[in-house]
């Protein structure tokens, strides 16, 4: 039997754990409708969207956040991305022992503001303490169900040549909150996590703007990794302009300073947008007008190129090739 | 700030875990309903229930099943207990840095054969990995959209006096294989787990048999803890002839040698099944044509006594009371 075991990497959302999913779970679980996006529509039930995820980010308060805003969060958009307006969470936590529960009441109260915020509710749950060592403070997982306004059909395969691709605001600063968190690091200016409920936003852009092709929240793996899911499974090539995609200053100096690179950064409340090269104006409109899409930026297009690539042209003039990254750049970033 | 640390004994199904969910969530989040059940209804979609479980089994492999076989059954038993058909799943995995692949293909495996077995499909999943010492090679988390028949309304709080109370099958098994697995006890005769998905026997029992009013599966905290739920939720006494509970040999003597009592052991796979006295012997042929209720019995009924008690006959005819337990008999059992 083979000894290859689990790495830190596998859990990044990058090359290596795009294989290990395919190759131990789709292989043998199925896939959900379409396959490739992060939630499935119900059989028999089309217009119903299910999605989960786990959540252990470390540490489990970052500046902007906490596990639970960001297991509400991450839930939420997800549906969000589906193009759906959710319905209801589950939510289900694992303890270590030991665990103050203050810090655990903490948490909850942030679930329950996002939820607020996201306008659903956590309808079920379940709790599970594990021996001290066996867990890291608190996991959460999430689950949401959401339902498809008429007429709404948006997936990560729906990029056309010809697109026009959009993100809702500076990317990034999750993942470098985190980190710097994480890392003891202070920088001159607080870098704050973009954790927020995109659910809203989202309805009023598919209210406001037809021909909206195909949605995605960047987050494990950033803006970089996202793109590339979508340049796969629409079988399309993007290419991005360097200089148009909004990267915050503090980010940007981080980034620097660690060696990272802010595309690949993890968000939790920003979402892609690939839209009809007609409707892109309106979409940036109906985005900007949103609170939590102020920022949002034109940043490239859909082209009629190799299939699954995404190319970047640089400040400096140059093309280069935006991969998936292969080898875990941020772990437990949530 | 309060010092007050999470437990052990918060995580075991009894009366401190009784506390804590009412205390940290329900009080933030609110409760689906019916509250109390294990699953919940969509608002505005009321045929449509939805529940979910975190699974952190210790061993992962144990006589009968694994943890992905638990995590498939345990959610799938959870629907069936709101005598809904399931529909959808979703799986959550937190993976620990060093997980043998092949020990996670296994347990994916499992999954799969059970989600065949219980005729629903994965749909949707996440994966995380966190590095070595801050888990225990893996936890699940499971989530599960049910759709209810028409005409079907059970839960937790439907038991009446006058009913008689059903257990589909002897208890305690589950509890005490993983156990023994877990302490590398050696009995006589092995001790399997019960794990099963119920959701066709559920189903079969309710097409054959009208005034099913309450279903629960007795898993964490056994048969005592769910039948004092369902008194709770019923605000009913519910009297128990301990004599008609079936206990496999092996398991009583494991009990005996442990110092255990096997109405507090986990079930995985039985239903506990209240339902209007004229069809109670009905309901029992049912449960007993099904291959997964073949050792069914009557343990006792629903009276008008004191509400929310749970009394039990003695075989020596002195009555006591099965108070839900306080203090953790067996971390980690599910």
């Amino acid at each position: 039997m083979s000894e290859e075991r689990v790495l830190l990497a596998h859990g990044d959302g990058g090359e290596l754990m795009g294989e290990l999913v395919e190759r131990v779970f789709v292989s043998r679980l199925g896939t959900g409708e379409p396959p490739g996006d992060d939630s499935a529509r119900l059989e028999g039930r089309g217009e119903l969207v299910f999605t989960t995820d786990a959540f252990v980010v470390d540490p489990i308060f970052f500046p902007g956040g906490d596990i639970g805003k960001l297991a509400v969060c991450g839930t939420v958009n997800d549906l969000a991305a589906a193009g759906a307006r959710p319905l209801a969470l589950s939510a289900s936590f694992i303890l270590e022992e030991g665990l103050l529960i203050s810090d655990l009441e903490r948490v909850v109260n942030s679930m329950a503001r996002a939820a607020e915020e996201a306008q659903v509710r956590v309808i079920c749950g379940d709790t599970k303490v594990v021996p001290r060592g066996s867990a890291d403070r608190v996991y959460i997982s999430t689950s949401g169900v959401g339902a498809l306004p008429e007429g709404v059909d948006t997936s990560g395969a729906g990029a056309k040549a010809g697109d026009v691709v959009l993100v809702s605001g500076p990317v990034g600063d999750h993942g470098l909150a985190v980190l710097s968190r994480r890392e003891g690091l202070e920088f001159e200016s607080e870098i704050v996590s973009d954790c927020a409920p995109l659910a809203g936003m989202v309805g009023e852009l598919l209210r406001a703007t037809p021909g909206v092709h195909a949605l995605r929240d960047p987050t494990r793996g950033g803006l970089a990794t996202a793109l590339n899911e979508i340049a796969r499974q629409s079988r399309v090539e993007i290419e991005i302009e360097e200089s148009a995609v909004p990267v915050r200053e503090s980010v940007a100096a981080a980034c620097e300073l660690l060696g990272l690179d802010a595309l690949y950064a993890a968000n939790e409340g920003k979402m892609i947008v690939v839209v009809e090269e007609a409707r892109a104006e309106s979409a940036l409109r109906a985005l900007r007008s949103h609170a939590l899409g102020r920022e949002a930026a034109i940043i490239g297009r859909v082209v009629d190129g190799e299939k699954g690539r995404v190319l970047m042209k640089t400040a400096l003039g140059t093309r280069r090739i935006l991969d998936r990254h292969v080898g875990e750049q941020m772990p437990r970033i949530c």
